[in-house]
Formats: C-alpha cells, structure tokens, sequence
C-alpha cells in the first residue's frame, strides 16, 4: 500500500474563513476528509499536513524522499500556496529526492495578480492543475492513483 | 443531457507520432474513445473535433456559446496547443460567449520552452490542467461532471 | 463611384451578445445597416463583412488592393478586433497592397488589458479611432468621404 | 446650450509652421475657426484654447470640471500634444473632475517615435482618435454631439 | 481595550548594534519601551515581538487574525524587514485574515538598493510610513488610535 | 520659531471632490486649518500653499531653502501628488537646497497603479508616508516637531 | 525520386506588386518556374504552394510528414513570411513531424523592423537564408540537393 | 549680428549653492557674465535667461524660434537641466521651430544616476556636451561662433 | 583559537544522494570529516551545521557575530544553497553583524538555470567561491586561515 | 577578374577538432579548397584568412574596401564567428567601406545559446545565410557569382 | 610642456570616405593638422595616433598613464569609435591610470543607433562632446588647455 | 609533469599600481612567484603571461589546447579581467578546445558595477573564485593540483 503525501503551505489553514470568494467555503479539515475518501477508494495511505514555514515543506518533502526511497510512495501532492511563487528551496528539495510531484492550486492563478504566474515548482512537477477549487484535491488523488 | 465541446487545436491530429517522448504513443482516436467512455459514465453528450486553423476554433467556442446559451453546454475542454499562447482571438471568443472553460495540456508546458509558459486563455479560463498526458481528458470530464 | 471596405475580424459576429458593458447592445446587422446609411449619404458604395479568420482578412485585403489599384476603393475601413494585436500578415497585406487604412476599434482599447494597447496595424494606417462605441463606425465613412 | 472645451497642449500654437509633412498646413486659428464652425452646426458653445504649461491644462481642466458640475459641459476634446506622454497630472484632473474626454492627435502617433505610443490620458478618455489631420477636430465636435 | 500588534522580522533584534548609521542607536528593547508608553498614552494593550522566521510572521498575523475576528483588535503594525521584500507568504496572512496592516520601515527603504524599493506587504496595507527612526513606532501607535 | 513649509501638488485644490472612495471628504481648507491646530500645538508657523504647475512647486522649494539657509526651516512637509512620479526638477531643488523633506501622500499609492510605485522625490526625503488619509498632515506635523 | 515542398506564406502572392524596393520585382510565379528548372536540374520533384492561412500551411506541413515518413521528401523550404513571427503551430508542426526544414527569406529580416528579427521556425530549421531575393530559392534547392 | 539664446532651465538660479561638489562654486550670474565676454569676442548678440517651468522653456524656444525664421539666430544652447531628461514638450519645440541647438551640461550626466542618461533633447540637438563645468558655456558659445 | 562557522542550507542534507552528476557522491558527514580535518591543519575551531530553515541560518549569522563581536571568529563560510538566491534577510543578517563571508557553492551555479545565477549574498561577502564539488570547503577552510 | 574575401573570424582555426557535433569535420584548409574551387567555377579570385582578433578582421574589410573602391571585389563572405555577437566595430567598417556583405555561420545560431541569435553584422549584410555547414561556403559563393 | 594624447579607434583612418553624410570631409590626416594647430597655440605637445585594435587603444593609454605619473600628461582626449560601446578593457585602463578622459564622439552619437547611446567610457570621463564634427578636435584641446 | 597555464587579460600588468584598494598593492611580478611557488610545491610547470589583447588570449587557448590534446596540461587558469565580460570569443576558444578553465577574479566582482555581474566563460568553466586577492592565485593552483 502506497503513501500519498498532501503537503499544505502558508495560509491553507485559513481555509474556508479566507477569501472565500477565491478559496470557497470549505476548511482544511473538509480537504483532508475528502482526501482521505479518495485514498480509502483507491487504496492509497495518507499523510496529511500543512505548514507556514518554507523549511517544514523541505523537511517534509525529504521525508517523503525516503518513502519514495522505499518504492512505497504514491506521490506528492503539494498545493505550496505562497511558497510556489518563491522558494527555490522546495523545488530543490523535489528535484534532490526526485519524488513525483503533483503541483496543486486552488483557485487559478493564472487570472490572479502577475507574481501568482510563475511557480518555481512547475520545472520539477510531473503535473499541475489549478482552478477545480477544493475538488481538485480529490481529482488529483485520482489521477496519482493511474500513474 | 448536456453537452461537453473537446477541442483540440493544431497538430494535435499527429498524437501518437508526435515527438511520443513528450506526448505519449495514444492516437487522437484513442483520446476520443477516452472522452466518449468518461462522457458515457457521466452522462454527457459529446462533442469531439481537432482543426489546425484558429478561425476554426474560434467559430466552435461560438457554436458551444449558442448552446450554452440554451442550458445545454456542460463545458468547453479545451487543448489549444500552439494557438494557447499565440491567440487573443480564442480568448476573446470565450470571454465573449461566456462558456465555462477547462484549459487542457498533454504535457506540462511550465517545463518547457519558456514561450509556452504564458497561455492567453488561462484568464478566461475556470480552470487549467497540465502534464496529465492522455489520461487528463478523462479527469477533465470528470471535473466537468462535478460542477 | 468608390467602394469603402468595411472589414471586421473574429468574435465581432457576436455583437450585441458580447460583453454588452464594453461593446453596446448593437448587433453586426445594425451596424451593417449604419455603414449603409452613412455610405449612401456620401455617395460611396459597401463591402460589409466578418470572418474569423485571420487568412481571410488578409485575402480580403488583397481584394480591396485589386480595387485600389484600378482607382476604386476609398479605404479600408477594418475592425481586426484580436488581430490587431497579433497580425503581422494583415499589417503585410496593408503595407502590400497599398490601401488607405482606417482603423478602428469599438472600445477604447487602452483602458483595458495592456496586450490590447499595441496594434500591428497601426503603423500601417493612415488614422485611428477607438472608444467610440459602434457610432465610430458613421464617424469613420465621414472621415474616409473626406479623403 | 452645452459647451466643448478644446483645449490644445504646447507646440500646437506652431501648427502651420511646424513640421507640415506631418501636421498640415493649418494654422491654429483655422482649426479654431473649424471648430467654431462644427460647434455652430450642433449648437454647442466652444472654448477653444493653448497653452504651452501643463499647469495651466490642469487648470482648465478643473474649470471645465466645474462647468460640468452643473450639467453644461459637452465634453473637452483634448489635444494634448508632448504632455499626452508625460503628464499624470492632467490624468488625475481629468479622473478627479470627472469630466468626459475625448483625446485627439492631428498626426497618427502610433506611427512615431515609441515614446509617442504611450498616453497617460488614454486611461481616463472616453474615446481616442488619431491620424485625421485637422479635420479630426471637426469629427470629434460631431462625435461629441452625438453623446 | 483593543491589542496593537507590533511584528518585528528578521535582524530587527540587532537594533543598535546592525549598521547604526542606518538604523540609529536604539534597542529592541527602547523600542518596545517606547511602544508601550505610546499604548498607554491611548489606552492600548500591546502585543510586542520579533522573529526571523517568516514562517512565525505568518502564524503571529494569524493568531492576531483572531483577535481581530473577536473585534479585539487595533491594528497590526509590522516591521517585516527584509521578508516586506520577498514574502507572498506574509501578505496573503494579511488578505486571508484581514487585519488593519500598518507597514514601517525604520530607514527611508526609497533611498537605499532597488531590490528594497519594492514591497509586497504594501498592496495589503492600509498605511506605510518609512525613515523615522525608531520614532516611527511612536507615530504607528498615534495612527492607530486615531483609526 | 521655526516654519514648516507645507506643499501641495497638482489636484490637490479638488480634495474633497475628487474621488473621495480614494481621497475622503475633508477639503483642502479643513487640511490647512488642522494644519495650524497641529503647528500651533508644537510652536511652529506655517506656509501653507497649493499649485498645480510644477516650476511653482520648484520656486517655493527654493524660497523654503532660503529659510532653511537662516536656520529658521522646521522641514518641508510635500504631497507633489501627479509630480511625484514626473518631476526630476524638484528633485533637484530638493537636492540643491538641502532642505529636509517629508514626502505625505493621502492614499496608500503602493496599492494603486504601477506608475504611482515610483517617487523621483524619496531619493532625497527623509521620511515618507502614505495611507494615512488627511490626518498624515497632522502625524507629519509631529513627526517635524521632533526632528 | 525525392520531393522538394516549396511553402509560401501570407502575402506572398503579392510578389512583384508589393514594395518592389524590398522584394523585386519577379512574381510568385516567376518564382515558381524559377524551383521547377532548379528541380530539375537537381532530378527532384516539385510541390510550389502558397497560402494566406497560418492553418494551411500547418496541414501542408503535414502532409509533407507523411512523404518525410515514406522517405520520399527532400526538405521543406518554407518562406513563412509574417507567420515566421507569430506561429507557433508552424513550428509545432515542423517539429512533430520531424521535416527537414530550410527556412528562407527574401528580404535580409535581420535590417528590417525589430519584430521580425525573430523567427518561431528557426529553432526547428536545419538551416535559415534571408537578403538573397528570389535566387535565394534557387540557392535553397541546391542546397537541399547537397543533403 | 547674430544672436544666441542661451537658455537655463530648473534649479540653475541655484548655481553656486547647489551642490558645489558637482555644479562648482560659480553663480548663473557668473556664467552669464562669462557668456557676455564670449559673445564679445565673437560679435554675437546675447539672450541669456533662466526659468524653472518647462512651458516658459518652450515659450523661449518659440521666440528663438521667430528670430531663426528672419535669419538672426546663431543658435540656442541650452541646459535644460532636470526636463532634459522628463520633457518631450521641449524636444517638440526645438524640432517644430527647427533651431539649431547645443545641448549642454555642466556635470559628466553620464557618471551620475542612471536616469540622468537619457535625454529627450539629445535626439534633435546639434551637437552636445557636458561635465565641462561652467566653462563648457564658454566652449558652447566658441563652437556657435564656428558654425 | 579563532572559530569558523561553516554553515549549509536547504537541501544539503541530500548530499550524496541528491542529483549526484551535479554534487557528487561525499555526503555532509564526509564534508564535516574533510572540515575538520582542514580546521585542525589550521588551528581553528570548527562550528558545522545545516538546516533547511532560512530563519535558522539567520539566527546562526547573529550567534557568529557574538563570536565576532569577541575577536574569535575566523569567518563564516556558507553554502546557502537555495536561500543564496531568495534570502535578503541572511544579507542584512551579514551586513549587520558584520561577520566576514566566504559564499561557497559546490556547482558552478553560473553553468545552471539562470535564477541561480543572482546571490543576494556576494554583495556581502568578501570571497565567492564555486564549482570546487566538497573540495570546495578545504580550499575555503586554507583561504580563511590565510586572512 | 573580381575579388572575394573569405573572412574567418576567431576559433575557425579549431575547424574539424571544435565541437565536431555542431560544427563538423572538415578544417578550415578543407574549407579553403572548397572556396578555391568555388572561384575558380566562376571565375572570382579569392583572399581567404582567419584570425582571432577583431582588429585585424576590421583591418581586412578596409582593404577590401579599397579593392572595392577599384571596382574588384565581388563580396566578402564573413563568417565573424564570435565577434559576430559583439563587434560594432567590424559593422563600421563594413558601412565604411560600403563592401557589399555576405554574413555567413557553418551551424544554425539561432537554435542555440540565445546571445547568439544577435548580429550586429547583419544589419549591414546584404545577406544571410546559416546552417549548412560547410557547405554553406560554396554556396555563398555561387551567390555573389549570381550578384 | 604636457603633452595631449590625443587617440583615435577603430574604422577612423576611414575619415573623409566614410560616411561623409555622418562624419564629413575631412580626413584623419587633416584632423591630426587641426591638432596640431591647436596644440602649438596651447603649448602643448601632440601624441595623435589611430588603430583598429582595442588592446592597442588600452596599451596607449598605460602608455599615458606612465606620462600622467611623471605629472606630464595634460589629457587624452579619445575618440574610442565603435569601441566606445563594447569595451569594458578601455574604461578599466582609464580607471587603473587615473589619466584624466576628456571622450569625443564627432557625429552626434544620441541621434543614432540606441546601441550607440551608451558608452562604458564616459563613467571614468571627466567630460564628454559630440556632434562638433571633426571642429570638436580643436575644442577638445582648447579645454584641455584650460584644465 | 604537466602545465598550469595562467593567463591575465587586460590591464593585469598595472596591478598595484591600478586601483589598490580594490586590487591591493602586489604587483603582477609578485603574483608569478607566487605562482612558480605553488606550481613547484605541487610538481606542476607553469606558464604564466597577461596580455591587453582579446585575439591573443584565445590564441593563447589553443596553444594551451594542444597541450592538453597531448594529455600534459593541468588546467587553464585565467582572469580575462575585462573580457570575461564582454567576449564570446575567449569563451569559445574554451568550449572548442576543451581545455579545464579554473576561472578567477582579484575583486569580488559581484560586489562591484552590475556589468561585471555577467561573466561569458562562466558557462564553460569547471569552477570560479573572486574576492580572494592575489591569494586566490595559489588557492587557484592548490586546486588544479587535486584534480
């Protein structure tokens, strides 16, 4: 059985009470809920989590590298929120555990302000998607679940 | 029953043969059968087509608006290639009909060459997808029979 | 008796339903209608037309060179809506062919998106009007009837 | 009986004399003579004016504001020549006045040097035309009659 | 009684002793010292840190986040130092919980590298004062109260 | 007793009309007059003076500077609204007669436009502020009483 | 026996009548007969095409892939005219149908406007000619003859 | 007997007191008696004169303008200071009145802040010179005596 | 016995595992070893460490800078990794305490993507130092010793 | 009997051992009988050098400038390699001399490192040509056959 | 008696044929005579000498700075041509002598080019001129006089 | 035993004389017996030269290539001064021999003017150092040694 690890950034627990008219209404316990019922459809184990600090989603993702070291990782879902606009340091982390990385956001960026278009992360993501709110989540389980 | 316009713009009719290193070895026929399967499952109609000629493209967002305009459009899925980063025709095609739009790559155009990292539809766009090669059809249907 | 081509380009079919805040209620037929009243009062005769397609603007370019070159045409009179900003085929056919170029845009394309406020086709024409809403159209045959 | 202000920025007291191949050989008075005429014909009073101080084009700006706040302004048709490029201060008059703008150029800018392709009014006018020689001036008066 | 926040980022615990031709002569310490005299002059309850994480700045304007949702709250005051240059992170806490920001900058930022002309705190902002000193925080306070 | 010289730019004889959603109600007059509440609290004359033209601007940094040249400047405390962003020449009336400058400006203009980002005069301020509305005359006033 | 593709883009059938000063004064046909005497010196045979439509010229290419992958195409030489700057799908065809590809310019592009100093296509030619008028065309051929 | 116009734009009434380190210690009213001398020496009348509002340089551009046109201008040399590098008004002027003019600066403009490398001016003067410090006048006027 | 703070950021924890074409096969551990090794050859105390925290790296400039403060520090040498390129608050953690920097990086950062060619750091250091692979530390280690 | 200037710039001494997968196997003495046997099929005498230093290539135009000025040259072929990219000085000397230019490189420069797709050559060649190796020598050379 | 070097670059032996719309008639020898003419009336000594080889231009001028160092050097006036733009080994070998850099351009090179705009040289000039024809020659010398 | 070419660019040979506090006060003597110290402590054959001219250090790489095509160089050592800013030249002699290239600078050029930021052998050296003084010579060769 193979582990998904959703990694949350900076903000992500303000879900649902920030900016709903770009996030939506649901909270972050709401995301992990319908995270854990897709890896439960698709027999997938769950590491859920969310942090406001760069250097955590380093630690995390280099955690996720030695699962990923044992064959027994899914993939990394990350949704990096602010960090994917500026941290080297995660695409660092990606790229040096070479972990199969699924780049998340909810709201499109691409119609946000000019700084939400660029992602550091993009270079090292296998894929990326943007825009299906909080249902991304569980289409992109679904989609680590064919690879 | 609604209806989901696939569109795909140019080259895209070389699928299968077309540098398989980033784009993989399914055919568009293979795409379509793809659609039509995920269309069945959800109970939508389909609309599959592929042209090289913006025009083109821009005449079928306008055939899509007529029906949205009558209820009966789930969504537009579209694969601009080329024309995504080139065309403000598409964009203002869109835009000017008011068709809900799932902006769909094959591959992830953010690893790319860097003038493939601007697309002119994502700000018309609900939501964006890439990197998901063939199979992100099928997950784009899915998306759209969520919403 | 002169000809005035009066030639508009993609998504402009759409008139009326279109973003009515920024384009008017008006429909291509009423301003079809307008150029023939305007045309009429100054004695010119009209070429109304609306194509999607890039290539075909610039055949139609081409055409009006062919009436040019026999001393015929009074002006182009063109609307190339997105084209304006991505054309270098039509600024070509202008600059090919010859033709006294008005060109015009319904709204005032400066207030809006920045990829909007550069033309192709400006350093080709001869005047420029923009924000005028689809009375711009009347102004325009009064300006090409005073040529 | 509503009023137009014209009002011409520096240089324009040279037109006639200065660089003809690309401004005419009308003089400043003939333009004002046209407009007089144009103004007649629609029944709108004119103020017609230059000056060669951007201060002085701010403050007739805040006069005609004021004209306006009591319903009888028509609109200002605003040549303002070198200060289209550079000033924010007229900008802001015309945003803070809320007087309606039509921007007018005798030569077609776009045409020009590049710095001659950026207008700072452009953002707060209603419409823009450029290339109509003098006679431009008569067309605005109409199209402003038409308002 | 409502709680003023004053967030210090990275360095700001060298205050006196980092490049004192900048920063002047004073403490962290003088400095919340002089905060708390201000507070106190206005019948404030202040909140006084300093961190150099910017993770921690993100998770401070969160938990001032709540006080501000209990209606408890004056303002948020933030010296966020070289993060103000760097941090998306840092701003969308501001836009996420919505608290009444108040940016500062002990030096005259304007005046010094370019890369320190650019904040992306101040499009969150309500007010941004930079070059007075350690005094500036006094002011801040002042400001606050009269909000 | 010591002056501050208080000088206002282009529009500013508007405040009060001029979009108040960005500039508030309080007109120029109620400004000058909590002007002089706040100099006569801290014993100090004021010269209280508006222009749109941007040479007088420069002239009465001159005659501010001539003050300073008798010790008897407290500061010039400017909001040079539109030249802010414009003007190198009061730059270099600033730079030439080392008078110490307060840059104020009404609105937080970091969150406006692009073209507001940039201040010729910051270079050579002591201390700029902005966002306070109205009431950054009296902080300003203050903050000069201590300097 | 191999085939030469001979592509001519967008205004291209103007040859001879459009601004002879920087294209000569031979015609698209002269052209033509010009690659049918150079062919068959060479014992290669000839497909002379020209097209206003970017769309076209992407199923041309198509079609030629097709040759290419029977191991019957000599080269494709492409003058692509305006769409060498703005086409994407062009190149994504060359590159997806893997054609050899000589790009050929009449005019020396590199003299001219700066817009057209940059060529989509280069990066998939295997060689690139401008400045050689229409011999350039007899030049590509032998060229293509030698590979 | 021809006359020179000499023409001093913002901040050089300043001479002598501004910034001594780059302008030196001499006065305008030095400069002018040293431009008196050479004028003397060369049988060429004076107008010498200093403003600090761009329109006023224009004004005085206009009447050089008026002398030129009867053949009684030997030249304008003119330090426009600041607006050399903010002011397409006077770059309008000198080419709308087609004065032959000597840009001048006192300062090496070229070894100082990077926005004092541009001059607007530049484009339409004769021939131009800087960092030869008050005797640069004297340079000027020699170099007009030769032409 | 001076010390050097040998300091390593994100990522560098994967040494030895991560991308080993580009950072070879020594792991920390063995740069520690070689560290140690070249201290001791040098009479110099070693502090070693690594975290992926940018904070962190923060407040271990402040703690080196007490050593400084003492006149027992030799230098810092840091291998920031990604931070080099983000970081603004380790500069102004250098500048501020004035510790002595050695910047060392084991690629060649000027070989790789271009954002890696930007250190906010060399401002600060007093040597730059890359594409030694570990080595790199021993040659730094000498170069301090020599200073 | 004319004249043609082979021109080698730096490093095509190392033709055959340099980068033989861009550049090929043939020396440059390989090159040179191509080129003889070229002119002696046409006619054309030949001067064909190589040097590494930019001085000496501007040296060579001037005296091939002279050749052209007894009406015996036929072209020189420049291949400026690197200086290519760099050298205004060696453009001078073609638009000095007004020897007409054929600019030519042996690989495709505009699909590699992107400071190769500049030439200041270019704007004073009368032709282009790269990509076809060393072949692309003859061919020049039947092209000034043809001028 | 100090000596003047006065040192011309690259393509100026072509004075008088070069060009003659942008340069004039005159030729290097001619303008060695005018400095020499002008040296005598100064009581100078002349080093006047020309090459094409930027390394000769940065040998001559350590040859100056040899001469400077015995405190016999009154200038170098260098007119570096098209090196002037391109070579940062000049501006070094001024900035390593210290000989004082009087630069001389003899069309007026801000009307050009824009890569002729900028110069490296004149930050280590202490006085730049240009577009005094080859007269600037005899100006140059008369400052250097005065110097 | 084989060689360490080291080889200085332009104005090397003023070193301690050129600028010292930022090149110090050694001489380019003292830096070759530093150099033979090193090369003899490590049983390697030095030769050691400088040169003002680009053209002669790439003739200087080649030569160095036929020593290593030989199998006896050690490395290339070179500070190209000012030509590591502006020559492609020098970079491709590098890339086309093949040579190992230990890149150096005296000063750290990052702290210096932004042109110096931008090296072009960077791209083809195995390592860079700067800011190490002359020291870095023999850090430079210490490093050679261990390769």
């Amino acid at each position: 059985m193979k582990t998904v690890y959703v990694l949350n950034g900076p903000n992500l627990n303000l879900l649902g009470m920030r900016e709903p008219a770009i996030y939506g209404s649901a909270t972050l316990e709401d995301v992990k809920k319908l995270c854990e019922a897709a890896c439960a459809r698709h027999g997938l184990a769950l590491e859920f989590r969310q942090t406001n600090h760069e250097g955590e989603l380093v630690d995390w993702v280099h955690e996720a590298g030695l699962v990923h070291a044992k064959g027994e990782l899914a993939a990394v879902v990350m949704n990096a929120a602010a960090y994917t606009h500026t941290s080297v340091a995660i695409l660092d982390a990606v790229k040096g555990t070479g972990v199969p990385l699924l780049e998340l956001h909810i709201s499109n960026v691409h119609a946000r302000e000019s700084f939400r278009h660029h992602s550091y992360l993009s270079a090292a993501a296998r894929a990326v998607m943007c825009g299906f709110g909080v249902a991304g989540y569980g289409l992109a389980i679904e989609a680590v679940a064919q690879w």
